[in-house]
């Protein structure tokens, strides 16, 4: 062992005994007659001192030249420091050395290897084994690990069982893209790695396995969108013999256990919340309920006043800003552009400002009088001081508006406390939904949710009014689980893969393994799956996953530190029965 | 939920309760007036009972029509039995029944779910989800669950971190063959699925991380032997500032902590053993020490005999067979062809017999008398009842024979208790090995791997006497666990891809970003990996690992369940710039 100890956990108990470290030279400060070195590894930082008169001359000498992160090994006295450090662990005592070694020397490094560091994304992850010494990264990761094992201990305790399932499955075309992987011994037939064990999970059920869990990386060959990544990893769950508020209660206990254990924090049980009345309250089916600023709809006491705009929308729907009165002319007009940028879409925006003496003001006060916005205020929650916004148009366009236009000000206005948590379950999801671009209905969840049970009827006649045994966790305005009740019979699989526009053969070639397994006595099933980067980060109290992530890529898909991916030799393709076709 | 109780944890204390039970139908037995269901889940089987007195007719009716594995849900009264079933956990109660109904149906399972099935490997790889039913099966899977968790807990608790390497990285020629995984992004080029995190955990160290594992799966495309699968299960460790030593007593530690509870065997410090002792004594370099049957080198005693056979040999070797001398002498020439089979390829087998009465009978006679036989039998470590067997000829490739000789024997006489264990670590291994294939030098355990400090001048002269600070965990004969300490400068990571035949260029290209990373600070640092599948099947006491694995591949790597790898579509083909090439 190249160490007695490690660079965080000496302390004034340690005064006087002889220790030996290793780690990194963080910094060094050369005053000419003492030389101060701060060696870091991963526990914390010790200072050693090199001094003219107790150090012998040729370490003296080589403590001065020591650079930037080279890794050097010290044996030494602790002492007491002559001024203190209070906000290190170990800033009561110093090493004074009697014997270096340069283990490793080290180039300059590109970027600093501190908290806050001069470094950019592209450079940093170039370099990501520099970035990962930097205290943010490491403790993200080192919690990463923290969260997943309380994650698989809570589980077990609960009687899950973990069990791995392949990797090199079955591709087929429904969902986000495969990625796929060509069998050498098998030619011309390819191997996909799982979009999620979905499939594998069910069998397990079937296979009487009753509790299963897994942490897992998943893969998806999407175009990928910021803080996406094609590598994810998710704790997929799923539960035999259960109903949905079986589900939710399981892993509503998990969720608590977890900001117990790793943020201090107990939450009595979670709100429920129907995907219709979130979209009603706050346009969106993962609303961040950390703060207030619900929707009122307005139709009732804002249509039929001459007022064309408002008079010809399918909704008219408005938010309290809290304190919003105090915006200016000018803050309102740039909401108005913010929220008219074709990203969002909206045509405009009204505004009613509620004054401190009870009279409001609004931009449209030709067509309607203090008692239309006094029901206004009333409706939204508007209180004096707070400013009213509102937006119209075809309901589910203006719903989503005014949700970005409430995520955006709760951002301005400091609401989205990352100390806070609130989750909430959202239920009874849209079995399908109708894609614009292939002109159909796919399944919102995935093909294996079971419908309401006296809504299976209505496939036929109204396909969108089905609403599913589905659910997903948010917390502070994300999604970071979602599961459902599952189809167990054949039947109701076959009926479900002929709605989202299967030919029975078709049906059979990709899923006919799960359909045989559903004739085999299939048990009543449902599970879950969390997002772990996406948790991890959440809890961490940050919104983008990287770096939680110890090698993430980037948007291109790329690892740019091994440069990957990569050219390979003609003769693999050749083994492989490929040619390429560029 | 569907139940109040499993099917596993009912007692006389329950007894007069109500109870609402879930599970499969194991077995039914109607009796006419009475009819017995054996209710069978994850937990146990718990018996059911429905009489004609005391049932309801329509529900008695039902139960006398359910078949084997229908899934049902029963509720009723929890009474004592009158004939009590003292092996299983439930066999003091039964429930009367009062309500039942039918979750799902099955078809006549293809084979039988029992202990004892009688289904071929084929059909119940088909129907893995009938088959992990089974208490064997379904017992192992619980089991790997079991030691991962105790892995993951004792390492965590020892300092170490898990954290997820990625599985899209760079394809390199080096080692196995890889699976490569086509990039649509980037056209014209692949990610390859990691054979081991290797590259990745060394980054870790030069990112300060000091102590990391992670259970992951690794892959390679290899032509699969017997008992190998194209995806298999690493318990991967890394750790810095350590030296062989402190890699063997941590990973020491987590191999008797999994034997004490697991097991609840302890056992002492492991032997440790130099890979030249372990060919010399075993012919192996993992060889099995629960029992004798050593290897006595005889050349110094048994040449110059006027028997050419040894003359010419370069090795004698000898070993005694405990108790051999019984074997008739049909059973030696049995053991003479087996020898002799091409698989091993012996020329020939020399035996001496040890008489209870001291004196000694050879098949070569001729050649050597008494006092040379008991030189023999001193050597090999026979006594009186034994029987001394011999081979003789090339070094290696005798030691190898008599291995083969001595496993096999081993088998025979019932010495390979699989509930005892005998772990044992072997070092020092050569750090290249020469492929007659290639006709040039190959890394024996990974071109990382560093060699013995002051041998690194032997690189030039005489490679193959090369040591290298390379180290496995054996286990009862197999090899559970491979491991060294790594080279961490850039120079000697150049100088030995030079002798594995890499052109600068060529290592640049591959592990240029390894070779970086060392010039940055890279501490010293080493580690191991262990095989869990196979680690688990040991410690589960069987020799094979695919009932460990919950959907295992077969001897083509093709999932036969779900029929994988399968061709794909023409337009997946395209978007990702391929074609076939039959």
């Amino acid at each position: 062992m190249y160490r007695s100890h490690n660079c965080g956990e000496l302390r004034s108990s340690h005064i006087d005994t002889t220790v030996t470290l290793a780690g990194w030279v963080q910094k060094v400060r050369d005053k000419g007659f003492v030389v101060w070195v701060d060696l870091r590894d991963r526990y914390g930082i010790t200072q050693l001192i090199f001094d003219g008169e107790r150090t012998e001359k040729d370490i003296f000498e080589q403590a001065q030249k020591l650079g930037r992160e080279f890794v050097i090994q010290v044996q030494g006295k602790v002492i007491e420091r002559t001024s203190k450090n209070p906000n290190i662990q170990t800033g009561d005592i110093e090493i004074l050395v009697d014997k270096l070694s340069i283990l490793n020397e080290s180039l300059l490094p590109p970027f600093t290897i501190e908290d806050d560091t001069d470094g950019g994304d592209e450079i940093r992850m170039k370099y990501r084994y520099l970035d990962i010494r930097r205290d943010p990264v490491k403790n993200s990761l080192i919690f990463r690990h923290k969260v997943a094992r309380e994650v698989r201990n809570y589980l077990s305790d609960q009687g899950f069982i973990e069990i791995e399932t392949p990797y090199l499955i079955k591709s087929t075309p429904e969902g986000a893209r495969d990625f796929v992987v060509p069998s050498r011994m098998n030619a011309g037939q390819f191997y996909a790695l799982p979009q999620s064990p979905q499939t594998f999970k069910q069998l397990l059920m079937v296979a009487g396995m009753d509790k299963y869990f897994q942490i897992v990386k998943c893969f998806r060959d999407e175009d990928l969108r910021a803080d996406r990544q094609p590598e994810f990893t998710q704790i997929d769950c799923e539960m035999a013999f259960v109903e949905q508020d079986d589900v939710l209660n399981a892993f509503e206990g998990l969720t608590k256990h977890l900001l117990k254990a790793l943020k201090g924090i107990e939450i009595d049980d979670f709100p429920r919340m129907t995907y219709d009345e979130a979209m009603e309250r706050y346009g969106s089916d993962k609303p961040d309920i950390r703060f207030g600023m619900e929707f009122g709809e307005l139709n009732d006491i804002a249509q039929h006043k001459d007022f064309n705009v408002f008079n010809s929308a399918e909704l008219v729907v408005g938010l309290a800003v809290p304190g919003g009165n105090s915006f200016s002319r000018k803050e309102i007009d740039a909401l108005t552009d913010w929220i008219k940028r074709p990203q969002i879409g909206a045509k405009g925006l009204v505004y009613c400002r509620c004054n401190d003496d009870g009279t409001f003001k609004s931009s449209v006060d030709k067509f309607y009088d203090q008692a239309d916005l006094e029901n206004w205020a009333e409706r939204t929650g508007a209180k004096a001081g707070d400013l009213i916004l509102v937006l119209s148009g075809e309901t589910d366009a203006t719903r989503s508006r005014l949700n970005s236009l409430r995520m955006e000000l709760a951002e301005r206005l400091g609401l989205r406390n990352p100390d806070e948590f609130a989750p909430l379950w959202v239920t009874d999801f849209p079995l399908l939904e109708w894609s614009e671009d292939t002109q159909s209905y796919h399944a919102m969840h995935h093909p294996f949710t079971s419908p309401k049970h006296d809504q299976i009827d209505l496939l036929e006649t109204d396909p969108a009014a089905v609403r599913a045994n589905a659910y997903d966790l948010v917390l502070n305005g994300n999604e970071i689980g979602g599961g459902s009740i599952r189809i167990h019979d054949r039947e109701t699989q076959a009926l479900m893969f002929k709605h989202l526009g299967f030919s029975p053969e078709e049906a059979k070639a990709q899923f006919g393994f799960l359909m045989n397994a559903f004739e085999y006595g299939a048990p009543p099933h449902g599970g879950i799956a969390f997002g772990l980067d996406r948790l991890v980060a959440i809890l961490g109290g940050q919104e983008t996953i990287r770096d939680f992530i110890a090698f993430p890529k980037n948007n291109s898909g790329r690892d740019i530190m091994i440069d990957a991916p990569s050219p390979v030799d003609e003769a693999q393709l050749k083994e492989l029965n490929l040619k390429l076709d560029l």
